[in-house]
């Protein structure tokens, strides 16, 4: 049960005058006001949460969102950015007194620039979009979330995306190079660029994956790489998931680094061989999917090293793609593995939380005891490289108290993660899903010193309250920002 | 010339009662006090700058950290955190009424992880001695700064440092994992750790290059690389630098990512040559050495595809190093470029800058007309995959007026590369050296944001104050950090 900030009544009931005030700054139909539109923004991909917002605005020029911003700033009006709106944690979840802020217009691709290796692009644009913009040149933008035909690069880089691709390529936040930011009081501050590193704090870093809550980026700068000259994948059963976890981590520990590595347990392997019959090895008790690309020569040594490695490890099946239409229906099954869950259960909660390599075999086992504690099944779906873990837990809504059992269930697997050394989220995000789980991973100087951060940006806890911090605001106590205020001259000091 | 904060008197006069404080904390000789045991910490690798401090405390424990650094707030004394005093940026000059915080006695290695790739090490560690902890294992610590016999992790923390392996494996920010940080109150925190990711801001990202600003690193962890199987280094001469530099921009466009690609200019050949009798082209107004890593098989393929590049932009030569031997003497030349420069002038002044790739020509062109106008010359030597530039400017310090010409002739460079689109530093910081050109850089929006993020880790501007930032005191401004208290009860959201 997620609780959300009471609305501020004063604010509700200025209601008509905040759409009057949007309505001057961006005219004709970016304003939406009535309850049956407002309502295709109620929710993200976080489903089982909804709101409608106050009012919907989609500004179409960087002018207007900083004309917004200044104009909520002043007024105290509290503004949640959205992108496509596909967070699975509820990032974009509006609030019932705040302004959703929608970015969907900004469209356009900016720049191609092949020769530093960067394209330049609105924040609406898919993540897809900009791998097929730059596709004819043989490159492509590597971070792939599931989402990827749908959600934005300004969604990207709110929650620091990943994909089957990162472990190899790195998340969003080692593909941006720069962006375009509007601040909460409607200042327009640029963050990198086309370069490589940059003087002064990482601004940039901070800023992806900040959720939403520290500014709105209005331009993205990514890097593009180009494709790697072949692929192929390699799809290895073991009878035990300890087997495979141990693979996963020598694999890593050998110095490999796979373009993917993926993990499916036996109720995975299961649903998604009866939905798409990629020949996965029923008897498994967990398959691994390890993709290696690069020159023909350099496959072939990495499938030799790579199948060695899972032979020592109890792999009871191994097969290397022989063609690209064998490579593609091996990554199929993974690919439809979570529709193909679907199919077992009337729903499914899917979780995100990242462990380290070594610990895989210790959590898939300890999850199976707690499937008989909660009565609820899960299927384990999975970046097995990089440790994130994607259980999906299985459930009816229908049922009175399922769906309880399920965000239980899910949430003892995130202590669970923290308690092996991990974290609470790879890829998804903290969001309302994860915001009050944050006390079991940080303490309370930890969680000062990040709200101290948030501060530094939007004092007046403005952008997307509610989501992230379990404590909203300590600002007023924390805001120790006074400076004696002498020593601004600066005397010429000796040189030798 | 530099300017530094006036002293603050009172602090002065309350010098014995300071150092009877330290020792207090720290027993033993772990407080130096006498002004000729002071002056070995003077200064840092930028030797034109040099302050005794008040004193100089070698604390051992992050206990007694935490209590020096306390005990400094609570009296609003300024610390400036030191390492092995490399930096060549001026980040650990010491302030005349400020503790010189040195951690040189963090020596120790705490663990090795081999599976999860990476060490836990303090931060007095040199960034050399972690590849020596790890080589029995066959891995290593892949940025690989000039300095790396002396400097240490917490200094390349500090600084974000980089070297020639940067370009394929990351600077420091991309290698480290997580920190122990102790803040300026006091607090311990703890950032990132063993795992991929981490929920809520990255403050570990905003810490690495924050030029000991943020806190004080009292415990590292890395990540570390197996050694590549094989690795080959190609040497290619060039009539033009244009050509030079086109070559490059055309190897990273078509996505290869050698291990290390440098360049040299005519004037560091010679100089070079002279010194190692590499075999180095002294015909060749540019040399290029690109290294390339992997397989053999792989290497073959890489080797052919960059000569092709070479030899479409005008190669004038191209050698392969057909042996390890060949291979190491072919990087001896790079690697004693700086001293060898040395050796045709009595000073040289080592700028760092970065433009984006396909400027290099550009660049260089123009700092060939910048040698007539300051009368002084300039080698060339740098990390040409990564565009960033280590312009040599020869001087004599002892010629009235030399150190200032070739300083302002150091800062038009810096103009120059901001004006193409770059940077005004790759991987030595800005620190005092380059502070009053940040304003070249960002604009007055830019810089309130950084001073903002600034004080939300040390409001009292204590931690190394006068570095990097030429407004030093703009918190009390800036600080609207007051949020409106209320709105902090939870109600329930409804659920669907």
């Amino acid at each position: 049960m997620i609780r959300m900030p009471a609305p501020d009544e004063a604010v509700l009931a200025r209601r008509s005058e905040i759409v009057d005030a949007l309505r001057r700054i961006v005219p004709g139909e970016g304003v939406i006001d009535s309850a049956s539109e407002r309502r295709a923004f109620e929710c993200d991909g976080l489903t089982a949460y909804r709101q409608l917002p106050m009012v919907v605005v989609l500004p179409e020029t960087t002018a207007q969102v900083s004309e917004i911003l200044r104009y909520c700033h002043a007024n105290r009006i509290k503004v949640v950015p959205r992108g496509a709106g596909t967070s699975l944690s509820g990032g974009a979840l509006p609030l019932q007194d705040g302004i959703l802020l929608g970015l969907g217009k900004f469209k356009r691709i900016l720049e191609i620039d092949v020769e530093n290796r960067c394209i330049v692009v609105q924040p609406g644009v898919t993540n897809l979009g900009i791998s097929q913009a730059v596709q004819a040149q043989g490159l492509y933008y590597a971070p792939d979330p599931s989402s990827q035909i749908a959600c934005t690069i300004g969604g990207n880089v709110a929650e620091n995306s990943g994909g089957v691709h990162c472990l190899k390529y790195g998340l969003t936040t080692n593909n941006v190079l720069g962006v375009e930011l509007v601040m909460m009081d409607g200042e327009i501050i640029r963050l990198g660029g086309k370069h490589f590193d940059a003087s002064g704090y990482d601004l940039l870093g901070v800023l992806v994956g900040s959720e939403g809550m520290l500014g709105v980026v209005t331009e993205v700068t990514v890097r593009i790489l180009p494709k790697p000259p072949g692929a192929r994948a390699l799809m290895i059963g073991f009878a035990t998931i300890e087997g495979a976890g141990h693979c996963v981590a020598e694999v890593i520990a050998t110095g490999i680094i796979p373009g993917g590595m993926e993990m499916m347990d036996h109720l995975a392997i299961e649903a998604a061989e009866a939905f798409v019959h990629a020949g996965y090895p029923l008897d498994a008790a967990a398959l691994l999917i390890i993709e290696l690309d690069g020159c023909a020569a350099e496959i072939d040594h990495l499938i030799a090293a790579v199948e060695a490695i899972a032979s020592r490890h109890g792999a009871t099946s191994c097969r290397a793609s022989q063609s690209e239409a064998e490579r593609l229906l091996f990554w199929a099954g993974r690919k439809a593995a979570f529709p193909a869950v679907g199919r077992l259960s009337p729903d499914y909660y899917c979780m995100d939380g990242t462990i380290p390599r070594r610990q895989i075999g210790t959590v898939l086992q300890r999850m199976e005891e707690m499937e008989a504690k909660y009565k609820l099944r899960v299927a384990n779906v999975f970046h097995a490289g990089d440790g994130n873990l994607h259980p999906l837990i299985l459930y009816d809504a229908n049922r009175p108290g399922e769906l309880q059992r399920a965000e239980d269930f899910g949430n003892d697997i995130l202590r669970l993660c923290v308690e092996v050394g991990g974290v609470l989220t790879g890829e998804h995000g903290v969001g309302v899903e994860k915001r009050d789980l944050m006390g079991t991973m940080f303490n309370d100087s930890d969680l000062d010193q990040q709200t101290r951060l948030k501060c530094a940006f939007d004092s007046e806890s403005l952008l997307n309250p509610g989501k992230v911090f379990p404590q909203l605001c300590r600002c007023a106590e924390l805001g120790r920002v006074h400076v004696h205020a002498g020593n601004l001259r600066f005397p010429d000091l000796p040189r030798f």
